[in-house]
């Protein structure tokens, strides 16, 4: 089997220490942390130009990317951009580099090079980007300890329910369906974490919520035990989940691609922090859990522990 | 028309002065450069698997963007790498990855991250590599002046004709094939040209010559004068072109994927370094013409000008 997780696995045993977080931290010095991601887009993977228009595309190509800066607590700086081109995408490939344009400028960070070229059948994007972060801001995945408070910010399973619409060629869906085609990296958010000595660990929610504390955890060698009661499930949210027959709750904690922020914070800061966020962001740093001792993600509901079965996303599927 | 220099040209308009060496130079302090370098490897456009083995693609996908920092004179530290699995290629990436590590491991870098996912039908690799050198060994290719010397490293064309010979399946051609998949990036030789104060200019030849020199024509605003005579081609170089109905000198221009180097030497120092160079690694720093107050790439023969019609190898052919 060749899963995404198996490759990661085989590389990390070769290069040990290296891999594991949202973004690489290169050249740590005692006050600055230089930090590298890389996404790799696929047509018919991860978008579909029959409903990504360029622009949308070129803004995610970019804010993906920049997620993974913001979970280091970085500010983006350069970026790199490599695209396949098939001959049917020429119009939409030159909507798309100038969407890219825009969207660097606009993010305040230079494009400072890449590479181009011919694609027999599908695009392909792949964006590096590279930012700047203090080295003691960095948090990481790996310093969650059991009795620290699980918050995420931002919303969950929007983006699912998006693209669900969008597959299913459904009319309306238009707050899902925008939350999907353009996320915007919260790297404010991310900085103001990173300088806050009680948040313990800090990451993205691109996979999904379960999935993600699910890394965060084996990288910290703890567990999670999540109150499915703090996941609010509005009407709006019931109604679109319905109407795609799918389980608020399971879209909620597996949907990807929504692009919040995931961190842990230790039982006495948490109160301070959650109200000075939600005074400096006017948005809820919203405790959804708590770390414990064990190495399992579990769930409680009205106080009594539940079992779930969930299926992540997986872009191999079961293998290949 | 959306072909490659269209949109350098189009990104360059964006991100002046961020643009245009084989890497990009980052976070410049007086003593010491970052050097980022990115490479897209594209199945049937730039490999194809009946004939380029897992092994050799690891280390030709790692090395054309070694070949990048060589001319920037900088040492090779970090990599990314991306890649986009079709399901039939599983064991072939596997071989990859594994190759692709020992390749790592070998030229002493860190692979430091990267992406998987699936593919619907080719394989797409993009490698990005970050290097350091020393801010004042980085030539660029913009500070050629009339007068200078051209002079290359490496072979020309070789590339070329084993790319050919695997295209029209001739058994043989075990140099040529050789050449072709595993070009080894010019690290040292590349170190060496950046501490020598009379060389003004460097770069890889990836392209071919006479692409490359005319890109560091205009990247410098000047012209070339090209010494058909100084391109020495062997009786075994003949014969090969020969089997292939091709020119031979036209090969030597035009053929791509050689990862040689290509510099410009004050006509005072160029005696003195290129015996220092040949005792030095034992391989010729060649002398192959001279830099001209035009902005044209022309050549002589015995000491006359010839005109010369030449086809520069291009991903994206006449226009998409």
């Amino acid at each position: 089997m060749l899963s995404e997780a198996n490759i990661i696995a085989k590389l990390q045993r070769a290069f040990p220490s290296h891999i594991g977080d949202d973004a690489a931290i290169i050249h740590p010095t005692p006050a600055l942390a230089s930090l590298v991601t890389t996404d790799l887009l696929v047509e018919h993977k991860h978008f579909n130009t029959a409903y990504v228009d360029a622009t949308s595309l070129a803004h995610k190509a970019l804010h993906v990317n920049l997620s993974d800066l913001a979970a280091m607590s970085a500010t983006p700086r350069f970026v790199l951009l490599s695209i396949a081109i098939p001959p049917r995408h020429a119009a939409y490939a030159n909507v798309f580099l100038d969407a890219f344009t825009q969207a660097c400028l606009d993010a305040n960070v230079v494009l400072i090079g890449g590479d181009t070229t011919a694609s027999d059948r599908d695009l392909f994007i792949n964006v590096t980007a590279i930012g700047e972060a203090h080295s003691s801001h960095v948090k990481g995945r790996s310093k969650a300890t059991p009795g620290d408070v699980i918050c995420v910010i931002g919303e969950l399973g929007l983006a699912h329910v998006g693209l669900m619409a969008f597959e299913n060629q459904f009319d309306g869906f238009f707050e899902e369906k925008a939350h999907f085609l353009k996320p915007t990296a919260k790297l404010e958010e991310g900085c103001w974490l990173g300088q806050q000595n009680g948040v313990t660990t800090l990451m993205d929610i691109s996979d999904g919520l379960f999935i993600d504390l699910t890394r965060l955890c084996k990288a910290s060698h703890v567990g999670a035990e999540l109150n499915l009661n703090a996941l609010t499930i509005t009407d709006a949210f019931k109604q679109a989940t319905e109407a795609l027959a799918e389980n608020p709750l399971t879209v909620m904690l597996t949907g990807g691609e929504d692009y919040g922020l995931l961190c842990t914070i230790t039982s006495s800061e948490y109160a301070f922090l959650s109200a000075a966020f939600n005074t400096h962001f006017n948005q809820p740093l919203k405790k959804i859990g708590v770390i414990t001792s064990s190495t399992d993600v579990t769930f409680t509901q009205d106080e009594q522990p539940v079992t779930l079965t969930l299926t992540p996303f997986n872009h191999f599927g079961e293998s290949l």
